[in-house]
């Protein structure tokens, strides 16, 4: 239940980045305890910075907390399939498990484009969970970029 | 003679950074009229924090710097061939070109590994110059990795 309503809360708080002109998408960092250390939605436009991803914002949130360099151990939890950057920075970050929910046959880089998990250079390896709570985090994609046409 | 000597710079900051217990890297963001207005070393040691690369850490000091949330038209020069966060968030940045001096055959994805700006799912390439003054980075990082064993 605490995974389910977890999800829940990262796409309720990618809906309030969306009514802020953000891509709705956040991530979230969770302790091998089962806390909840950051929590970090998309603010690309919010900061005007382009690699302000949720997921960035989250390790970077949870690097601070823990004091620690690294997140052994650590899971994170995303509403939309990581991309390059986010991937490598999961792997630089040794987080333990990676749970997303919609997929991204465009920009997606875990089970679509170079997948880089599986990629013999990606020095680490998180286990994956992808689909979770698709649809809910799809539509609400679909909907951020159709009012935006 | 400008592009010789902003290596230069970089090879004489990413040996400041050895001497500080940080892997050998510095990066440096040129603007379109020549202006270097980023040099940062690689500080995931200094820091504690595994997503310091010198490449993440320029992006941001040009962003905050220019006031933009991307830097295009704007070039990065680095000491090492990008990892796959580096190159997302190269690619993100939409800068224009990527000059870089040791391949790292290993962990780079540029011309190694993933080869990120050939992957149709990459949405933007940066032209890329390789191998610029690669011995002299490429011993300073061997003798940083051999001095740790």
């Amino acid at each position: 239940m605490m995974k389910k309503s977890l999800m829940d809360d990262l796409l309720a708080a990618a809906h309030d980045a969306a009514k802020a002109g953000d891509v709705p998408v956040a991530a979230a960092i969770v302790a091998p305890d089962g806390t909840v250390v950051a929590l970090e939605s998309n603010r690309m436009v919010r900061d005007g910075n382009a690699l302000h991803h949720a997921e960035i914002l989250a390790i970077n949130a949870a690097l601070a907390k823990t004091g620690g360099s690294r997140l052994d151990g650590y899971d994170l939890w995303v509403t939309l399939e990581p991309c390059a950057m986010c991937a490598g920075a999961i792997a630089h970050a040794r987080l333990r498990r990676v749970y997303f929910a919609a997929y991204d046959a465009k920009a997606g880089a875990v089970e679509s484009g170079i997948r880089y998990f599986d990629h013999p250079s990606c020095n680490h390896r998180p286990e994956v969970y992808g689909g979770l709570s698709e649809q809910a985090a799809s539509i609400m994609l679909s909907d951020f970029f159709a009012a935006k046409r």
